[in-house]
């Protein structure tokens, strides 16, 4: 497995340069008409120029078997131990909005909701309200002040917020609101923990003057909690692997996590060559980029295959403007599988490639699932995808005498 | 490596149904007249069908080089790991005779065997006496009781027997009296911690006994005990994986360790037919089934490379009807190799393949060791098949936010 306390050790500064291009769910299944997959049925001639010149892999970010969330999937692709490095989705999404969260805060994850007269939950996403009108609500709910601790609501995007608990003595150990189903009513929230009964009480009757104060507001009537949780404390990637790192996503929770592990958020649009030319434009002041492309996943979460072939197609013609830059190290993957015909994320492993100068490139001449299955990479953790990215920038020195 | 809290934590009931078909010692060596194994001398088509809508690969039962024996080689088909997961010997052949053995039992494997006047051994197995010539002996020495301690001795088949001690403070850590090999006495069992005196001690009485009670028996003049134990502790694949499972097994040791991971144990016959017949009628009422082929491995012992192809070609022309029943998961493997040309269990990995709605076929179309070598799931550890299989079936749920 990847030492982190290792390549701490052996890890050294240097002019080099590594992107980390992750096209969110890439990894797909084959349609039954055409036995191929997304990635398989796109034209992605630069991608597969690329993969020629490369060492490709299919890479599991997890485990086999294992169906990654967004958080653990990109933890992987950093190098941390995804099962043994637990970030909160409170703490996630609220990094994610640029919320400066401080290190005693209790973030949560919100919804609002729509529940009947009866108190029943209808619509766990309130209909997706707009984001303005989870603004407006929002405010409505921020600035209460219970038990002497300050209740900071902020909106995130459509039916999202995140409410964080600001005072001493808080504890994150506390049950959902959120029961994740229709026609039952928000649970309670309980103490898992005798040190976080404060925040179970403060957390209830936030939930009751919510209730209350968007009685009015139907459909967003409600609010539902879930992912009560503090910053966790890790090294960072600039003290792992001595980079200076930077995030280019246009979506909120990457560049919370991408914080989280120490990279510069830069500020970009919301288009793929939008992200590439913040590359562009930042690329002489950091030395490792984890550039994030969403609608792979959107379109395979969707079950829409064709639009999430024209996502990758998009990035394929995009691809040459990045690849103008040079980058020492130039590594194409995803964070996971996220198959149109499943409608949602997936266990299985997930096209890979590395580009150097010093790659040992393979015979591989596609980037697709099954060329990469026979890539010189063959299955392996995600987690080895920063050591290697790391060796082929020359950032490694020896291990032992 | 697999986290078996962590597939606990993950995994769910539901409808579907997995069956894990073992043929037990599958992998061989190629004859050097044909540069072929006994799996690719088969004549397989209905297994190379099968292959062609799987992913496969090949599995390593415990780690590169290691040569599993029976107890290991299933622990690891079952998801558990089988070097941290210790079974004795004498548990699961008293487990595998439906023998009720308590926590506090100490069962020991036996064998009836020839010794000379000398008291040397000529033959570790009598001859191999008929089970009804075992079952007789052994009634001669059951119901001993040696310092309060009750003397339980079962038959289990052909030569083999098992000795139960039940009593108080009982420890299983001793030596075998079994020296494995030709002309040398049966040894003195030894404590191998100051709590196991007392079971030493008893157990040498025992074989004292039960060379003069044998005495004018011969060729079964004398036992040899070997593989002392208690019931480990342990989850069930029924806690972990949320399972009904059951085992088809018509070999005493397979059923007895198959119950000791939780599964139901169901009547067969003792042929391939038998088995797949027992499965069809109880295939509503289990979610999980392990069915295991021993004649590959008798044969590979035997070192009968011929018939180990034919037993293979008998699982072939049976496997219709097995698939008839559309499991949706179908698992065809073995828990070692047996090459026949090794006469021996030994450490090459095994071919795998996993047939599934969801699981991403590769380029293979026939199962062989030289085929699976190129499939999706490269060379892995055996303990991942059966997360693939839980993932494949849909009954894990996601990880992480």
């Amino acid at each position: 497995m990847v030492n982190l306390e290792l390549i701490r050790l052996i890890s050294r500064a240097s002019p080099s340069k590594i992107v980390l291009l992750v096209l969110d769910g890439l990894g797909g299944l084959p349609k039954p008409e055409t036995g191929k997959t997304e990635l398989e049925t796109a034209n992605t001639p630069n991608l597969d120029k690329l993969a020629a010149r490369s060492v490709c892999g299919l890479s599991e970010p997890i485990g086999p078997g294992i169906t990654p969330g967004s958080a653990p999937g990109h933890l992987a692709l950093f190098g941390y131990d995804p099962i043994g490095t637990n970030i909160g989705r409170g703490v996630l999404e609220a990094v994610g909005i640029d919320f400066d969260l401080q290190p005693k805060d209790v973030a949560a994850r919100g919804n609002f909701c729509t529940v009947d007269q009866t108190g029943l939950i209808t619509d766990r996403r309130a209909g997706r309200i707009s984001t303005e009108k989870c603004t407006e609500l929002c405010r409505l709910l921020d600035g209460l002040a219970i038990e002497n601790v300050q209740i900071i609501v902020q909106p995130v995007r459509e039916h999202r917020l995140v409410v964080i608990l600001r005072g001493d003595g808080l504890s994150p150990e506390v049950t959902d609101s959120d029961p994740q189903q229709l026609g039952v009513a928000p649970k309670v929230i309980t103490a898992l923990s005798l040190d976080a009964e404060k925040v179970a009480s403060i957390a209830n009757q936030f939930v009751a003057r919510a209730k209350a104060i968007l009685a009015d507001h139907a459909p967003a009537n409600m609010v539902l909690l879930r992912g009560f949780s503090q910053r966790p404390c890790f090294l960072t990637m600039g003290e792992i692997y001595k980079l200076r790192p930077a995030v280019i996503a246009s979506y909120p929770m990457y560049r919370g996590l991408a914080r989280l592990v120490g990279m510069d958020v830069l500020k970009t649009g919301t288009s793929i060559e939008d992200e590439f030319e913040t590359l562009t434009q930042n690329y002489s002041n950091y030395d490792f980029f984890f550039v994030h492309v969403k609608g792979t996943d959107s379109a395979g979460e969707d079950g829409d295959f064709d639009r999430k072939v024209r996502v990758i197609e998009q990035v394929d013609r995009a691809l040459p403007k990045l690849l103008d830059l040079q980058p020492d190290v130039m590594v194409v993957t995803g964070d996971h599988s996220t198959p149109a015909l499943l409608k949602g994320h997936s266990w299985h492993p997930v096209p890979v490639l590395l580009c150097s100068k010093w790659c040992r490139p393979d015979k591989v001449s596609e980037f697709s699932e099954s060329a990469c299955m026979l890539g010189g990479l063959g299955r392996f953790p995600a987690m080895q995808i920063m050591p290697l990215a790391m060796a082929n920038a020359l950032k490694l020195t020896k291990f032992g005498a």
